[in-house]
């Protein structure tokens, strides 16, 4: 299916507010084998808007709107569809119902404006929004679906899987497409697409994509045909076995995750300059629980010293942000949590905070295993603070997988 | 500048990334008047960039183009402009040695294919990349600026700052309008639009959006006159007093900072179902070190009792999530870091552990403030982890920064 994504919203043309609906929309659309050709943002403009959705409703086989449902008097989604299908607004009961419950509550008015909410195109099918005021809108021509979603993440995302993809699967005639993300780190993307491209002939529908971030290459392939990609694979994993680390949604804390289970290891992490963001990452998997024990964010001297026995010698001496600090802190926690496996950063993120010996992007690394302990020392530079603490967080994570890989 | 930001990617319209190099664009361009109209991803397809480019060049004045720069065959932006303004592919001598100084390290080999970053389409000025391979391309038309920068964020950001602005800047004509961002918390969209339709006039050039996110909610003032945007924010402001929290670039957690620093009190923070994200909200303020101790997320029972001194009756009686037990840890952070404010979180982020009496979704909140403390109850529901463990973490922030305000 043709498909076009249309994001309305000052907010999101403007910079505001980044546009993960489209990027959810397009995901929850991948297994019916639809993959948008477009992602248009656009203000709330209703000429603009006009324009935009008559030409879609001829390009395209499906047109997914968000945005622009509100009450309030910068929501031009509907006055707009009631102009281009040529028709006009009706009190709909069923959803002035559903809208009143949601200020169903003691102490709460309904404030005027949310009538509105009720009003809907007639000709339109109506979505019932169970998760917020406005509800869904659909509208059939002869070639085209559209539909009309709010811009409200949640709201949309539980009408796209209750109202949207039921619609959907019904037309989209099992067109799906073979596909795999075949996940490295370690190596290069143009030393990566070298390996490959010596490889030679993988495949006439063979399409593939690499995806570079931070270090870390994940190479997508696509093939109409599932024995196609599987040829393919065979002979791409053959080359990229050494920077290999998993497929699909294996994100590394996963990987991380499911080898300290199979090992039944307990891990505990000990952070400075990341504020906690290392022990996100980890417990962002479901069952974390299982593996991670704990995690402490020592950012002042004497929480480095209660916490994890951090010497104060070792701190006059050296200063916080040293290899020797980083040392202690990946000792202290394996021994103060009772955890085979330590993972500690000491840093200066920045902005401020820098000095000639100990400059804005210093960072060390400790990993402790079973007694063995080790640190590397990094200089991110002067990328900024959020920079610098992903880099950070990057590094511990990726020494982690590579150490518990070789285990 | 009617502008247009154009995103090139399977990437991207296939929602495997999320467009973050354009929301960046968006609010680079703010300081310098320029609002772009549409932001529009496509798919690496050159039949359909070549289309966009030149429809493009016709109705903007400006285009700024991300990625489909790199060395591999999915890389289609270059050979597209090509074709557009009807030049050849030339090889660049300084572009190839600033290639090669990346590749410039021990060991390390340059990939032949790297050599055709260095060929750049006659006619275009290059935009120098120290931060990468791929050079920046500029071209200048009777009635358009085309800019096509690499779609790596880092590169592109660096790009944007170091050459892309300062030749639009140029160009902008003091364009600039006033803005302000009111934001506000505790109250919802349409009862904060119902009390500012009641003021009534507030000017003919005054633009306003409302960006809800959350159970919390900014309000974007823009004039064209500054006289005109002081006027409305004033009266706006009285109406909104009791929910306003900052303005502009004031998140809760820096007006939480400048209060902690202000009051000359520390804080620390207790976490289990977080798994320290609140941690990383507070500690993404530069300067957090000032007033943020440590954090520490106690996801085992042991850790619990161990860094907190939860009592194992507590724990045995109660369970884990109880709020018995966020009480424990709030007091108990305080007293073990020697902090002033604590707070701690206890609950099932989920999918898996919920029980009958203690579903997925319920989430105990500790505050404690020099001895007194209080803990509440949210029932957040089967919404997914990530939604949870979010949903948490602002309940946190909120309720912080209210007692904060209150001191």
């Amino acid at each position: 299916m043709k498909t076009i994504i249309i994001s309305i919203g000052n907010e999101i043309t403007s910079g505001h507010v980044i546009n993960s609906n489209a990027v959810w929309m397009a995901k929850a659309l991948e297994p019916h084998g639809i993959t948008p050709d477009r992602i248009l943002a656009l203000r709330d403009d209703e000429k603009t808007l006009a324009v935009e959705i008559r030409s879609a409703l001829k390009k395209y086989e499906l047109v997914l709107i968000t945005g622009g449902l509100g009450p309030t008097h910068d929501d031009v989604t509907k006055p707009v569809l009631v102009k281009v299908f040529k028709t006009k607004l009706v009190r709909d009961k069923k959803t002035l119902a559903m809208v009143k419950t949601c200020f169903d509550k003691p102490g709460v008015d309904m404030p005027a404006i949310n009538e509105g909410q009720a009003d809907v195109p007639k000709g339109a099918k109506i979505l019932p929004n169970k998760w917020g005021t406005a509800p869904g809108l659909f509208f059939k021509t002869d070639s085209c679906l559209l539909f009309a979603l709010p811009g409200v993440p949640y709201e949309m995302r539980n009408l796209m899987k209750n109202e949207v993809l039921p619609l959907i699967k019904k037309r989209a005639k099992g067109s799906a497409v073979a596909r795999v993300l075949l996940r490295t780190m370690g190596v290069g993307e143009s030393a990566l697409s070298e390996k490959i491209n010596k490889i030679g002939y993988l495949g006439d529908d063979l399409e593939m994509a690499y995806l570079p971030m931070m270090g870390m290459v994940d190479i997508r392939l696509t093939a109409k045909k599932r024995a196609t990609l599987k040829r393919a694979e065979k002979k791409i994993m053959k080359v990229i076995a050494p920077y290999y680390y998993g497929r699909d949604d294996d994100t590394p804390e996963k990987v991380i995750g499911s080898i300290l289970v199979e090992k039944k290891l307990k891990l505990a992490s000990a952070e400075s300059c990341t504020g906690g963001q290392f022990a996100v990452k980890i417990t962002s998997v479901p069952g974390a629980s299982k593996y991670f024990l704990e995690g402490v964010v020592t950012y002042s001297n004497d929480a480095k010293m209660a916490r994890l026995r951090v010497r104060e010698a070792t701190l006059i001496k050296h200063g916080a942000v040293s290899s020797q600090v980083a040392k202690e802190m990946a000792q202290g926690i394996c021994k103060t949590a009772g955890a085979d496996v330590g993972v500690s950063c000491t840093g200066v993120a920045g902005p401020t905070g820098g000095t000639k010996e100990k400059p804005v992007g210093l960072v060390y690394i400790g990993f402790c295993f079973k007694g063995r302990v080790e640190v590397k020392e990094y200089k991110f530079g002067e990328d900024g603070r959020a920079r610098n603490q992903e880099r950070t967080v990057r590094a511990m994570i990726k020494w982690l997988l590579k150490e518990l890989s070789a285990i």
